[in-house]
């Protein structure tokens, strides 16, 4: 494994893991008023986009990581709509 | 172009749009409290090595869309920072 792609891999661990304190907080605090609607709605159907991309291009990785970004996301943004 | 290919722009143009209106709200409302500082710190580190893989892999989608993704991002959590 050559230098670019481990760089490719701590890239997609750090944008993926990233949604997971995002969800503790919103899980814990239930303050939602400063996130964005818009940006959870748009993101979480993106992350799907992309799911879907993945799966149909047999890409693993693309697969695996929003795959679980979309877990997260959705997360929050179910919290976004019941605690608005 | 085929299908998979479109599916896969989709997806970029969702996720990376997507930052706009959080960025938007946040320079508006300056309410930054429900957002996780962990979350943008490691989202913003994450998006900057995806930029960097992008640029070495020479490969101009990933660059592009994580580089516009990063400016939002930073946005984000400059604010995040000055508002806490």
């Amino acid at each position: 494994m050559n230098f670019i792609t481990i760089m490719g891999l701590v890239a997609a661990a750090c944008t993926t893991a990233s949604f997971i304190p995002q969800a503790i907080k919103t899980i814990n605090t239930k303050d939602t008023s400063g996130i964005s609607l818009a940006m959870y709605s748009l993101f979480a159907f993106g992350t799907m986009m992309w799911l879907v991309y993945g799966i149909f291009s047999s890409n693993i990785p693309i697969s695996l990581a929003n795959g679980i970004t979309l877990i997260f996301a959705s997360i929050i943004l179910y919290y976004k709509i019941k605690y608005k």
